[in-house]
């Protein structure tokens, strides 16, 4: 029976003109990155299961990874996202790193889900933190980095939207203003977390039921809601606006409008989904409602270092998948044409590639990408190939062309001819700026 | 009980200088792919495991790779080579590629072996392929692909040889020539295979073990000596000369040569280890006796397209694997020195980030990497991490300077400072070419 030429289930394949893609958005990520300082790191795709394990995230081992145990019975883990591998590297050199820290990478992980819009088994992922500062200053960067990143990708303040809460600032909300205990607390942290996805009615439910009797006589529900409608830190109640981590959450808001970003939010709804964060969180969001999962999300862990038996080191970072990335590009059609990287495609008239082979490196020592055609078959028909392979220029060269030292340059996308000598077609290519090629060079 | 801080066994992190290393290898590698008209694909980590199996290669599967069962019940095995993958997404579109197509990939890999010099358990490999044409023409290509990419390392033909031969010839040889039934030939390619690690005595007692008593009577282990022992084409006894395949060899190897290449030759003991070559193949070898191992190899394999039910595709390709080529670059010294890629370290004199933020977005517009130090220690503790990160400049902001519009450079490297405007020290540090800066700009 013939193999099925199918890529495994939810995970991509990236023929050339996927892969274009791909590295037009990785190269103008670590761009970005680079401007900011940070330096790129990579560790290996597979993990021991412990270290997901010490997070708590029971749930995600159990029904989201790729875990198994190898052939010298040790259980090992796809990685699922890089923060526990990252802290891992930070405490392996605890002691010897020029804090503060700037790391980033772009990495692929996996994830046992069903495959649906923006949510693959396979993904990509920018990961970028940093290590040793605690404070909104380092909070204000992260953020902008996000930012910048989506700027070097073309995309107006109007896109999309940054929404920024703080955790230790929830925590206090459900446990000392509302007086729920931890428990009800998670469970009421999760549930605000899918509040703008739900019904109000099936909120006002599903809350009123995380409550002891005496709580929903208290009101705690409709307190609770008071607080989540505020838009404005400024609007809270009295006695929450004197807690210190609302007045974290106003200097970091006041900093990033003052650095310019207009398009960032307090937004008291905003939970994140991991337990580690410590302090600020935040969250990208696409402003159009064609694509409604998060662009991307990082905030404050402060602890996880610290669980390989080091000094804990304040941590800030942020994630951000390609798959929704791209979509994103897609629907504000941010994406540039970017054809292939081969600038020339050499049809060959004849057997003739042993007395061209001295031409062909010439070109490729001048800096131009060049393909050669030695199929042997007709004229008409290599230019095809050329033409359908998106080449700008083809250069035909046959036993005339050699005696002659004159070469015929067609430009496939105009359609004009010119003869030339080698040397002046070398220089015509190299000039030749491919939309990817400016990128490389503005590097 | 504290986590390690250890990578999974076999496998690498990379922290940022050696993640330096890796990016300037791979670099170096898209280079060339890209000069030669290669075309970058990749595909997910995870395939199914019937893609290995129809190989033959059980023993693979059974002891060397990462197989497990996912959540569905379907067995997947993490990739342990790119030839399976890149010849299913050629069948994939078999119809609709514009023939010859060149892909080549950069991508990770897994195997489950003992850790040893050169031979890790999570390694990356170069993966080169051209598909459509038949014959020597492309065979030549690959073979000189190879070089190339050694070439633009800096390494110099005598620092590697490459060894060629031709699978059809070798079959030829052990069935035909030698009388070998097709369980000995197996045998016996695989033995022939670690000639060069053997002592020639038992080389001699396990051929003849492989032998029949009347094969071990008529001398065929002499006759089969007298032949591997051949170094060129020509020194062939008469009646192997006159095998098509041999011409063959002969008609490459001159191309070859015409073609400028010294370091190539004609290689009658390699057979190389996988089973679906169908004619050339060729292996690179380190000449430093340190490096004992395959540096990269390949050949043709004109079969495995076919086996996802489509029209076979005539193919050559090579690969070339991470640990070896660094350990290949660091034996002979062509590993350039590789820094930061941060330009300049933003050394702040009180907590004036607000107010500097302008200067730095200017810098950072300017295509300079801008790393900040907000961490509100001491000037000389500043600057000593800016040393430390092997950064080269430092330019100290304060209130004076703010006031004054004149900024400290301080050149690190040298030990020198210059006060100037911000557009002159933009100016001073756009101009600043990193080794790594000249290598993105040459591309």
């Amino acid at each position: 029976m013939a193999l099925s030429t199918q890529p495994y289930k939810g995970a991509r394949d990236f023929y050339p003109e996927e892969k274009r893609v791909q590295n037009y958005i990785f190269k103008k990520i670590d761009q970005t990155c680079e401007r900011f300082g940070y330096e790129e790191y990579n560790a290996p795709i597979l993990e021991p299961t412990e270290l997901y394990l010490s997070k708590g995230n029971q749930e995600i081992i159990d029904e989201q990874t790729y875990t198994f145990f190898d052939r010298g019975g040790r259980s090992v883990t796809i990685r699922t996202e890089m923060t526990p591998t990252v802290s891992r590297l930070v405490a392996g050199k605890r002691q010897e790193l020029p804090y503060p820290i700037r790391w980033y990478s772009i990495a692929n992980f996996w994830r046992y889900e069903r495959a649906q819009k923006g949510r693959l088994r396979e993904f990509w992922q920018l990961n970028a933190d940093l290590f040793g500062i605690e404070g909104t200053q380092a909070d204000q960067e992260i953020i902008e980095l996000a930012a910048a990143i989506m700027k070097n990708f073309g995309a107006k303040p109007s896109m999309f939207t940054i929404r920024v809460s703080n955790r230790q600032f929830i925590n206090y909300l459900m446990r000392v203003y509302l007086g729920l205990d931890e428990v009800q607390a998670t469970s009421m942290i999760r549930l605000v977390d899918r509040i703008r996805k739900m019904d109000r009615a099936d909120f006002i439910v599903q809350a009123d039921a995380i409550c002891q009797p005496s709580q929903r006589e208290a009101g705690l529900v409709e307190k609770m809601l008071t607080v989540l409608d505020t838009k404005r830190v400024a609007d809270l109640p009295e006695d929450l606006r004197q807690q210190p981590d609302v007045a974290e959450i106003q200097s970091l808001m006041d900093r990033l409008r003052a650095g310019g970003m207009e398009n960032a939010e307090f937004d008291i709804t905003l939970m994140r989904g991991f337990d580690y964060y410590t302090g600020m969180i935040f969250e990208g969001f696409d402003t159009d409602p064609e694509n409604s999962r998060s662009l991307f999300g990082g905030g404050r862990y402060n602890g996880l270092v610290g669980n390989f038996g080091v000094e804990p080191v304040p941590t800030v970072g942020y994630a951000m998948g390609d798959v929704v990335l791209e979509n994103f590009l897609r629907t504000h059609n941010l994406l540039p044409p970017l054809p292939t990287e081969t600038d020339v495609y050499i049809v060959l008239a004849g057997d003739i590639l042993s007395q061209t082979q001295a031409a062909i490196s010439e070109l490729r020592e001048n800096g131009v990408n060049v393909a050669v055609d030695f199929s042997g078959r007709k004229l008409d028909k290599q230019l095809a190939t050329a033409a359908k392979k998106g080449i700008r220029y083809a250069l035909i060269i046959g036993e005339q062309e050699l005696a002659d030292k004159q070469f015929t340059l067609r430009d496939l996308g105009k359609g004009t001819e010119e003869k030339h000598s080698l040397a002046r077609i070398a220089s015509i290519l190299a000039d030749y700026r491919r939309p990817g090629k400016l990128l490389e060079d503005e590097q």
